[in-house]
């Protein structure tokens, strides 16, 4: 498979966008690159000067989908080396790639959730951002997570207060993913 | 006002159901006063001889409710004494008992949810046990109370099996409900 | 100064009102010792019947503050052992503890945040329960807890969204308390 | 767009300032042109001969605004070069860059805030470094960012010492800023 991906890339010629690590940010600096990357799907955000900016995550997905070169110094960085500054930053991390993976193969575009005191926010399909409110919050957690219910109530109350949806992912040991949708109900 | 009620009793003249705590079960042996209990409401499990069986929790809330008196020995035992008992086997059985308070005030018929691994399942209003299945399992859980995402996966799994909805009562520190409902989603 | 305390009760003559430990709350039977303890100062929730339900941190401060025997079984249990049973519950129970006996001895009434994501709720001085709207949630952390900011975000969104204060109440290892408020400005 | 600027600089036929790359400095050495950036907006610090010494934040940002070129050996740097730069040197260098970015866009003049153990000292609108005291510290912090009760508690005792507000600029993984006001408050 690995071969016939080879194949295609040298049928179609297509030299992929790079971008530049920068602490913990990926800079693609190349105005129709950055465009490319952003008006298709939504990914990272569009800084003065066409320049894009895109977070550690955004970058591991890019770079494992084969759709981004990422330069470190002068050479290309591996996935491992890039997963490996990410987790060193954020203990989560490995979670939170895995999550947005997963909800990007679904066809969601996915943003941060920081400003919610979550970890991403999606989008129902057909919505963009900028044009329709983001309809559902995402946090992120080890199957080994620990938490009370009054962290419970927070992050549903906090949904309730923005007319979100709350999911809870949860990625197990092998990486396996299980969403839960938790809401306050009135019996 | 306790005052008021005697009299108002006294006035009518009713004659309430009698119960014998037998271990942490209350007995009603008297067949007309169980079927009152049992037929009406559906409280505890009909048995062998017309004898109804009461769990501690469905004896405390007609206790409180003053719809049972409840004989330990020879005198009746007092809703603080048998709460006492309740609590030295399950130190949840306060959080429970004042959920299935709040349940039956809202009108629904509540049962064990052991089979289930939960504390209660109900049944949609106007349901009957026997004649149809519930439709939801009851998780009862004091406001501090510390939990793993494997815990929250459990129960969730367990409402799925058998196609319940899965509710957490959470009682705050004043004894206040909110009531959370968990399940899995596929995004 | 122990001596002094007796000899003021003994002048007085008052006796303190009594509550019996269940599970994790104390439960206040005697309707005017409930009226007592609600009226004054808006500890614990009335319940039907005049009872009065205290939560574990309710009943250590009146405990230490001599304003309560609490009964479990047949006799008085000390500060300790309530504490000690507090602490196994929950592990952040004496930091709460020590921010709500501070808080009480300011001349706050404090009820539970638990609907708010938060431990407490505090009220505006000469604000009631019931008449007004709590004006500020407080999460209690002792000095060594980790967060992220994303954390942070969370709370102070929450506080944001039901216009509440947000305060920090930092409790050091020596019992020390501080507190911080955070909120969301716009530069 | 960027061909649009070019036009527009040509017309006007104005000559920006140029800096050159000493370490993790950028040295303007022309009086003239050093004067033109500390007066008008008090960047850098003017040393002995009217030299300017530009942090390499600063020199970021006058680079991507256009108002400044800087010299590395013979040529010129870019920005993303610098930004690399400053990376190594600091991984905080870009949430700090973003935040002074969007401080220096809403109108203030932003320093370091070293002395402070701050990122960032900053002054209320109209006053000016020498003449007036700044007003407020700020920490420039990634969302992902882990911290302690301690750190927080440093920051803020910090500020309290100084008379300044205490800022926290968060930046989120779409480079969007948040700012947080932590203060020490007497209940």
């Amino acid at each position: 498979m690995a071969k016939k991906k080879d194949q295609s890339k040298n049928n179609s010629s297509k030299k992929i966008p790079s971008g530049k690590l920068i602490g913990s940010k990926v800079l693609v600096s190349d105005e129709k690159e950055a465009n490319t990357l952003y008006q298709k799907s939504f990914f990272g955000e569009m800084k003065a000067g066409g320049k894009l900016n895109l977070s550690l995550i955004e970058a591991l997905y890019l770079l494992e989908k084969e759709k981004l070169d990422i330069i470190q110094g002068k050479k290309k960085i591996k996935f491992e080396e890039l997963m490996d500054k990410a987790v060193q930053e954020d203990p989560l991390a490995y979670v939170q790639y895995v999550t947005y993976d997963d909800l990007r193969e679904r066809g969601y575009i996915v943003k941060t959730g920081f400003k919610f005191g979550a970890h991403f926010r999606i989008y129902n399909r057909g919505d963009i951002p900028g044009e329709a409110h983001s309809s559902c919050m995402v946090h992120c957690l080890p199957e080994n997570f620990q938490m009370s219910l009054t962290d419970i109530s927070r992050i549903v109350r906090l949904g309730h207060s923005v007319k979100k949806k709350m999911w809870i992912a949860a990625v197990d040991n092998e990486g396996d993913l299980t969403y839960y949708e938790v809401k306050r109900i009135k019996p």
